[in-house]
C-alpha cells in the first residue's frame, strides 16, 4: 500500500525540479502550468492535483531552497561566545542569501513578484530565522553572557532587526560594502541590547 | 531676470501636480510622458526638458511626499526622555506611512515597481530618518539617559534596524496589530542598546 504515496512524493519533486529548471531559464513570469506539464509530458490537470496555482508552485520552490540554506545553520555549533556567534550566523546568513541572489537571480525575481502576497514559504522562512535567534540567544542567557529574560519573545524582534541584511528584496538593493557594514553593526547594537538588563 | 527661473519652477510644479493625478487615477504602469503632456497641454518634449525618464519623475513626486512627511517630524520636540521619544517617533513614523499607504496606493506601486533601481528619493528618504536618530541620540547622550560614543554612526544601525517598520516594502505586507507589537519591541530592542556602554 505504500508504493502509491511515494509515487505522488516523487511526481511532486519531478513538478518541482521541472517547473525551477523552466522558471530559470524562462522567468517565472513567461512561464505557464501548461508549459511545465508539457515539459513532464503530463496534463495540466495532473499539475494542479499537487499545486492550485503558478503561486503555491512557486512557493514550493523557495520553500525547498530556504529549508536547505537555514539546514546548513542547524549544524552550526562553534564555540565561540554568543555575542560572537549571533555575528557569525547573521553574516553567514547573509551571505548564503547573497551567494543565492548570484547564482539565482529567477529566484529573486520569484520572491519579487510574490512579496505582495503573504506566501506560506515566506513565513515559514521567518519563524526558522527566529528560532534560530531563539536557541542562540537561549544559549547566551545560560553562559551568562546575555542579560534578557524571555529568549522566545525578543527573538522576534532580533529577526526583524535584521531585515534589512536579511530580507531578500533589501538584500538586492544594497552594495555588498555597504551591506557587511550595516550586519556589522546590527549585530554590535543587537549584542549591546542583549547584554543589557533592560531588555526583555 | 527672475521671471523666467520662477516660471520653470511652476512648469515643474504643474508637471508634479498633473502627473501625481493621473498616477493616482490609472497606476503609473498604464501612465506614460505622453499622457501627462496631453493632460497638460504641453509636448513631450517640454516635459523631458524637466524630468528625463518617467522614473525620475516618479522619484521626484515620491521625493515631495517623502519631505512632506519627514517635514512634520522636525517640529517634534516633546519634553519626554530620549528612550521614551525615540519609541514615539517610530510609531508616528511607521503610522504616518500606514496611512500614507491607505490615502495613496498608487505611491505604494510606485515604490514597488521603482525599488529594484536605487533612485536618489529612497537614498534622500534614508539620510533625513539617519539625521532624525542622530538628532534624537544625541540629545539622549547629552541628557545622560544614553551611554554610547558616536551618535552618528550608530544613528545608521538604528535606522536599519527599524527597516522591518519603516521600509514601505515591508510595512506594506504586515498586519497593523503585528505592527505595532515589532515597532514597540524594536524600540525596546534599540533603547536597552543605546542605554548600554558596549553600544559605539
Amino acid at each position: 500500500m505504500r508504493r502509491p504515496r511515494r509515487k505522488a512524493e516523487e511526481t511532486r519533486g519531478d513538478i518541482l525540479n521541472t517547473a525551477e529548471t523552466l522558471f530559470r531559464e524562462r522567468g517565472i513570469a513567461k512561464c505557464s502550468i501548461a508549459d511545465v506539464a508539457q515539459a513532464l509530458h503530463m496534463s495540466p490537470a495532473n499539475i494542479f492535483k499537487h499545486f492550485h496555482s503558478k503561486a503555491s508552485l512557486a512557493d514550493a520552490i523557495c520553500d525547498r531552497h530556504i529549508s536547505r540554506m537555514i539546514g546548513r545553520f542547524g549544524t552550526l555549533d562553534e564555540p565561540a561566545p554568543a555575542p560572537e556567534r549571533l555575528a557569525i550566523v547573521v553574516r553567514k546568513l547573509m551571505e548564503a542569501h547573497l551567494q543565492d541572489l548570484r547564482d539565482n537571480p529567477f529566484l529573486f525575481e520569484m520572491i519579487f513578484l510574490m512579496s505582495e502576497a503573504d506566501l506560506p514559504s515566506g513565513q515559514h522562512y521567518r519563524r526558522l530565522i527566529e528560532n534560530l535567534f531563539a536557541d542562540l540567544i537561549r544559549q547566551g542567557v545560560e553562559s551568562g553572557a546575555y542579560k534578557c529574560t524571555d529568549p522566545q519573545a525578543i527573538s522576534q524582534h532580533v529577526a526583524a532587526a535584521f531585515a534589512s541584511v536579511l530580507h531578500p528584496v533589501l538584500l538586492a538593493k544594497a552594495g555588498e560594502a555597504e551591506l557587511h557594514d550595516r550586519c556589522d553593526g546590527l549585530a554590535r547594537l543587537v549584542n549591546a541590547a542583549l547584554q543589557n538588563p533592560l531588555a526583555k
